[in-house]
């Protein structure tokens, strides 16, 4: 930022390549941090310490998926307030914001812009000669649109006629880089930018987003549902099972969609593990009886677990047996492996 | 920074952490970039491009030891002129500078200020409400002195007594960060730099120096030399024999420094390598024969190896015959194995 009654300082979190920011009212001392991070909320909060400043916004430019808020975190230990897009329909949010509301620090004003099309409650902020745009734009790129309501065209609008209409020595300041940039400007990206820059149309920007099939970010289950409580972990549960006679219980398509993320405890005898059913790759052959016993007895009663048997009935036993034990989360299986390869899913039989 | 008629972009290289910093004066379109890095060359480049900047200078910090230089690299491609400091005696530099000089780019100084400490020839470079630090200051941290000349001493009386005697509210741009941070200003680190500011003295600046015991940078063999010739990675040697009849050789005392990072090709037989006086951990068994030569016929000629063998005969007998085959740093380690042992270095006698 060029504006010299501000500190700014640009701040970076490593493991999702995410930029945070904190702008401090060189007289009030009353600052605002955008898009913090939770892996990074010390550093950050020491920070704002060492400034002598007075944190009155947090602000998210959006409910974000690769990384968890630290909002909340931050809320709690200095009082501010958070911000995110009304849109975002987050519940926790002290300031659900609107297209062109404007907040204050100190001598300063926060301009909102709604630019949604990554997500349906992603915003910009304008502060000066700068805009952090989050993931809607982006340094030669722009956010992705696969997931959380993302639209390729409402992206486009957001970017060529909101974005682009600010003076094209605007600051752009974005949430994400991987190529080691910091900074960019409007009129860089309007003539630079590979998918929306150079004047390309709707369906060009349209068809180069639905061509990219990009991996979903490692953290987004996490993330998401956190980020939605303001950066608070609950509890990293997968699933929200049915009760069926006092016995919460999934049914193998749900799980089927998140067996890769899941603790699935396999309760079989070793031959029916590598047997005609076979088992589920990830899961853990822990057979029933005095070794599930011991087993039981080392793991954390507040994580979840899937049990999983033949036909359901002895992994619902289990499930019964670990209620009683004080176990919050344990969840059965429906229909066992012989529902699990009625439906195809995939199996293997090697013993490990 | 905040000088509006310069367009400023920091750039980073995520392998090396180090920063990478381009200035462009808005009027004249005549830039500088400050340690540049060679793995993110490209990029940079592309940017100068866009920019549509003339680049005048590739200013060095240092010559440094944990990533080569695009210095020579940007010359090439751009015409650029290469200042490092006059300390470094890096031959090929352009513009060796001193501590005072000045330098410009459109309407803009470069104050060029000698902060030796980190190595003999360590610049900081002041342009306008911006210095440049490289690795004598960094943001609560600074670099380390325990190789390269460094000397703690020289490097306390440079930032307590130049840079901490720039304005408190003066931007300090790093060479490299590890936390994610970007910019700091004079008057922060006076304050909070953990090992001194808060006004700690010499005494306690050694003493915490002397304390840190950093592991060498992955890079410093290739780098340092490369730095010595802008950025030109001539092809990593690691010794500089002797010339004895006609034989290149270096003592076991030289190889013992580096052994480690050395191609060594012991060609003596199997019951030589796990027998009395063992083998260098690293090195390659290839008996002297029809395998060796076999072998030497898949080597890269330009590449150094240095031959071991019980007593240094056979090795030298192998060393020339390379050389009558066309490889260009084949070494004789003198002395063979006979002498490794009698110097009490360590043997490995495992088969493998």
């Amino acid at each position: 930022m060029k504006n010299k009654n501000i500190e700014f300082f640009q701040l970076f979190e490593h493991e999702s390549s995410t930029y945070t920011y904190l702008l401090v009212d060189k007289k009030t001392r009353e600052a605002v941090i955008i898009d913090p991070v939770i892996e990074t909320v010390e550093r950050d909060l020491q920070l704002l310490s060492e400034l002598n400043a007075k944190l009155k916004y947090v602000l998210d430019t959006h409910v974000h998926a690769d990384h968890i808020t630290a909002a909340g975190k931050i809320r709690e230990k200095t009082g501010a307030k958070t911000v995110v897009s009304r849109a975002a329909q987050v519940e926790c949010v002290d300031v659900p914001a609107d297209d062109k509301d404007v907040l204050k620090f100190g001598e300063h004003s926060i301009q909102i812009l709604q630019t949604p099309g990554h997500t349906d409650g992603c915003l910009s902020f304008l502060i000066d000669d700068a805009v952090f745009t989050g993931d809607s734009l982006m340094i030669r790129a722009n956010g992705r649109t696969d997931f959380q309501q993302g639209s390729s065209e409402t992206l486009y609008h957001s970017i060529t006629e909101k974005l682009f209409s600010l003076p094209d020595e605007t600051l752009v300041y974005p949430g994400h880089d991987y190529r080691g940039q910091t900074v960019t400007t409007i009129g860089l990206e309007k003539k630079y930018n590979p998918r929306i820059g150079g004047g390309r149309t709707l369906q060009e920007f349209v068809k180069i987003m639905s061509e990219l099939k990009l991996a979903n970010p490692k953290k987004i289950h996490q993330a998401v549902p956190a980020n939605l409580l303001c950066g608070k972990v609950k509890n990293n549960l997968l699933f929200q099972p049915q009760n069926v006679d006092g016995i919460p219980e999934i049914t193998v398509q749900t799980l089927h969609e998140q067996f890769q993320n899941a603790n699935m405890i396999d309760v079989r005898r070793p031959d029916e593990w590598v047997g005609e059913y076979g088992h589920i790759e990830g899961a853990k052959m822990v057979t029933m009886g005095p070794e599930l016993e011991a087993y039981l007895a080392t793991l954390d009663k507040e994580k979840e677990y899937v049990f999983v048997c033949r036909s359901g009935a002895r992994s619902g036993n289990v499930t019964h047996y670990c209620l009683q034990q004080g176990f919050k989360h344990v969840i059965n299986m429906q229909g066992g492996m012989i529902a699990w390869n009625q439906h195809g899913f995939p199996v293997t039989r090697e013993m490990k």
